[in-house]
């Protein structure tokens, strides 16, 4: 059976597809899946999964708005971060209408893929030390979080087929 | 004869090089090489390859300009991305002198790796699912594109000695 | 003996954190380590280590600050790029914060890390192409590093049990 190991560290609504998606595909093929959830990745692991999403005004997102109507979708928005963080509520707009765009394609939600996950036995993990840190408790997390550390971590990654840094 | 699994992620100029870098190595030291585009990262298949350049003030980029000539790259440049996103065009101008920058360095464009790539047999594959939702479609990608979804990443990345999350 | 090949591309305190956490683990574990430093990442070799940390009004840090006293930590800072970056000396202050919030939970500091993986006998190569195109200059760099190609990095990581892009 191959094994998956993947560092999740981002927590925007945009890169918590990347792991899950990943995830899932990856199990739904028999394979084993570990997911280490560190640094700003922690978020995914909440109960309440309210995520920001990076903001549309990011380079990273240059052409068209990924979600929406066809008109909506062909415009060019070269908008700079400055001018869409001062639109009060852009970034939770800009949130809904990805989801939805998600939703539209028949691609699940963030909140859908999680539990597929889990009922997948994909492990989750969150990395204990980041979360003294970041000040995270562990009755925020989802119920089937494992708590381990860096080296729990690199023995999971150490016979996997594929590692990824997300 | 080794084999190297890419996942691109992002799009914008400078994120552009690390793929294409790593991928006209490898290919030039005989390995097999395959990057799956996906997410922010399937622009980079665009025949019109028209990509803007992380913000200058963007705090990955702190020090100085990596390009221009050596007194304008020894500035220290504080800039916040609220200034520099409200100077009409500076994100292109940072784009060109980007490019000039790996240019004067005897480093091919993106353009030029790219291609590179496509003469050397790396497989550069784009990820159907993220295609629809972001709305792109397939007379907008290069030649000799390949169009997949997450399971036929899984099963080139499990026997790839090198696998990374770029 | 298991093996670790990092490429770390990203130039920030936060993102600091990452590799050489993982270095050090790895290496404490009797793991073979390498950090090949490239693109943004190439600042963290510097001797002189002034690192910005990504803006607090980073949606990729959303909820609250992970560091400071509780109550300042249960703030919801929901503060766009453009506030944070037009309050002068902001982000020096986010910096020692977070440095701060580390030390309180008995967490090296990013230097202290370096210099224990440089014990550890972590090798540390920095991409020659890319402080080409940077302008960077070998004393800029801490003792004992290394320098190379692509191809090095390629030929450390093809037998790595465990290859992680950062």
């Amino acid at each position: 059976m191959p094994k998956l190991a993947m560092i999740a560290t981002q927590g925007t609504l945009d890169w918590a597809y990347p792991p899950f998606i990943l995830a899932t595909a990856a199990a739904a093929m028999g394979w084993d899946v570990g997911i280490f959830f560190t640094f700003y990745g922690l978020p995914l692991l909440k109960k309440d999964l309210k995520l920001p999403v990076t903001p549309v005004g990011n380079p990273a997102m240059p052409m068209k708005m990924p979600f929406g109507s066809e008109g909506f979708q062909n415009i060019n928005w070269p908008i700079p971060n400055a001018i869409t963080s001062n639109i009060p509520g852009f970034e939770n707009f800009a949130g809904s209408m990805m989801k939805k765009g998600f939703k539209n394609k028949g691609v699940a939600s963030v909140e859908e893929l999680r539990d597929m996950a889990v009922e997948m036995d994909v492990k989750l993990i969150a990395c204990q030390m980041t979360m003294d840190v970041f000040g995270f408790k562990r009755e925020e997390f989802i119920e089937g979080t494992e708590y381990a550390g860096a080296a729990a971590y690199l023995e999971f990654a150490v016979d996997s087929d594929v590692n990824l840094f997300i």
